[in-house]
């Protein structure tokens, strides 16, 4: 996820890997980023939701809507 | 809901399947998810509206605007 | 409103049928939906405003904008 | 305002009828309905902005934009 | 500003006039209108902000961003 | 800033002058109006952030998202 | 970042420098700025995330939804 050109190669780079998603309400999501477009509509798999950095739930795959999502980053 | 390239391509896979679609306003929709475009609407059908894990109400088939979602993930 | 392909096909089943449309504000509008489009914009006639499941207002004719409209759904 | 297949062909059956227009903020302007677009902007002459039904301020012609608009209904 | 077919006209109308252009966050400018845009964009001179109808700065010339307005109307 | 017919060329007249950008967030920014597009993404030179009136931080150049702007005016 | 004639060419001279970045939610990111698009999506390296001028979470690499960003000016 770095020196690239575009924002979305830097996506591209981290495809497979494990990121955490935070979202506008607070939430996080941490899995690993399997697809993404450029509206930042992003899936993870292997995803659980986490609150002050304890997991909440499981959810296996989440489909994120883009425009909740505030920054995507390494986990 | 996995292994795909593009994030559609995950809830394509979902078709017909059990899920719950999450809210910017918190509600929570569980039901088949009968179908859905790019703006992300999606219809359910056998749905059902729950807070805290608690069935509020039953809805029968339910249209969700895309715009108010903040994730979709298999029930 | 159920087993289409497109959300939109759902709601056009919906046609001429009691649906209640709920908006981001809280409110619900239960009425006969008359037509929709893209948007979501959507115009109900013989329509009620409803709140804590009593009617508040009788309104007629309603044209609701569709960035406000959360769901959708049979009345 | 009824029977049309498009909801904007509801508000062009209420051009130049006293509409009620409420907005996002919880105003509410009652009027003429003399224009609207494809966005909602409306214009309303001879219009007042109302609150808990009562008149607040005549503002003769108001132009409202439409992406703060909930629902137009005849007044 | 009125008996026109398209919103725009109406602000067309209102061009060189003093207008009061209120915006989402409750703040009012009067100003004559010099000029907009589709968007709503608008810039007004001679301009005054005002809260409570009393005149809390004046500001010569002021451009306005069409996504913050929710009314214009004859000052 | 005045006799324009399109609200950017207002902007334009305002070039390298000193104008004052706020902030949907209620920031103030004051510095030389470098640069602006269609969006209203701005670029201030020598400026700096106010409260109330008061110098809160410099910046040198800031990139101002258009997006969160409300109004700009001649400084 | 200055001398420019479109807001995106300062962004452009801030390319692998080290930059701030605000967002609406009030949090600060301070890293190298790797690239940046039109919907000013960036990617910064060697990022933290800050909160009254303390380090609260190095990042590494961080991905920003443009829609989230206030401001982005030289740390």
């Amino acid at each position: 996820m770095a020196q690239n050109k575009r924002p979305l190669d830097a996506l591209n780079q981290a495809r497979n890997k494990r990121v955490i998603v935070e979202q506008k309400n607070g939430r996080q999501y941490v899995g690993n980023l399997i697809s993404f477009d450029i509206h930042i509509n992003a899936v993870l798999e292997d995803a659980e939701e986490r609150e002050d950095g304890k997991t909440k739930r499981k959810l296996g795959v989440v489909f994120i809507r883009g425009d909740t999502i505030t920054i995507i980053s390494p986990a």
